[in-house]
């Protein structure tokens, strides 16, 4: 078990084109080692498409044509995504996104931390961003359509499930 | 008991201003008589926020600062409203709107009809055309989340309530 902080610091590898990434710490429970993973936080909506495909690839989801992927990131009002950086090297690890209508609401989707990253209280961090950047922008409802195996992952964070019986529906084509 | 059947005409009372304009021709379900309430349905993303107000009052919902309704409206993918036009006079009658990434995912909010033409097949209306364009821009998931009173209003209209067991999920600020 990890738990995780979070040090916002601003890169020092190449300042041009990091200046929209944080470098992110994640330390040991145990507090005597710190687990350095070179993992940077991005708020930038520029993502790989073909990245996030092997990234959503690695935890099972159904391929999207990349092309509404494009239109669909466009859309979201907040991008985040975690990228490990090693030597040249970087690979796209964790991301979220979110639709809002910038006043009141807003709906969190596509949310995935690779499977070689998870536990390590990525997600946790992801999500907390999310709701950091909702909150700086006023925004009073973030809502969020959990599948039954992560609605205690969500629990943790302080999401209410079904709060005074309203209930999330969906409509499918027939 | 009244069903509803639309009709969409061009109006012909002002051509120009009016081209957004579609009329709505409610029908008595007996089938012997067209009530002909001169009910208009707009896509118009241009709505008078005191009006919005208003309709919003008439149901009892709490305030909103007209500067975040504003946004939120710029914001919105699609907004559906129902005026009714008697005489000189046009009144908002009703409204519903919806969030999207223009890819996959659409949310529906603030649907309202006012009190007095409740019960006409209006709402139905409303949602219908909502679901029409958002298929036309092929989205396939249109969510919403429901007030328990609500929960069998779009249970009629086909949506369905935590769908393998996919919970709907709030978070709010402590
Ligand atoms: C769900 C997911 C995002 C969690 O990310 P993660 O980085 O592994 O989670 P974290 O390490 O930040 O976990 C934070 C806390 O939630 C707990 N947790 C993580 N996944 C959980 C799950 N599926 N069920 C219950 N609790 C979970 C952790 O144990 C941890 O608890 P702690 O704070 O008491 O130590 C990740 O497992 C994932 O990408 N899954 C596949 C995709 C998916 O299902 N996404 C959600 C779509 S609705
Ligand atoms: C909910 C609301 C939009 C419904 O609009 P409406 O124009 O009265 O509804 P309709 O006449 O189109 O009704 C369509 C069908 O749903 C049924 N229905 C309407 N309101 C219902 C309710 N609250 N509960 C159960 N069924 C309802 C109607 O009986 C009708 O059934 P039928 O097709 O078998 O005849 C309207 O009552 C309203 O604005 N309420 C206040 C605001 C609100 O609660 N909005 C929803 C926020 S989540």
């Amino acid at each position: 078990m990890i738990f995780w902080k979070n040090f916002f610091q601003n890169s020092n590898i190449n300042a041009s084109s990091e200046k929209n990434f944080k470098k992110l710490i994640v330390l040991d429970k145990t507090c005597d080692k710190i687990e350095f993973k070179d993992i940077y936080l991005s708020s930038n909506k520029n993502i790989n498409l073909y990245e996030l495909e092997q990234l959503c690839d690695s935890v099972g989801w159904v391929k999207r044509p990349l092309k509404k992927v494009k239109i669909a990131l466009k859309n979201s009002s907040i991008i985040i995504s975690l990228i490990q950086k090693k030597d040249a090297n970087s690979k796209l690890v964790g991301f979220a996104r979110a639709t809002s209508d910038n006043g009141f609401n807003a709906t969190i989707w596509d949310v995935v931390i690779h499977p070689d990253f998870q536990g390590l209280g990525l997600g946790k961090v992801v999500i907390h961003q999310l709701i950091q950047q909702l909150r700086q922008a006023e925004i009073s409802t973030i809502t969020l359509f959990a599948e039954p195996d992560v609605v205690s992952f969500y629990k943790k964070l302080g999401f209410i499930k079904d709060p005074d019986g309203v209930k999330g529906m969906f409509w499918y084509p027939r």
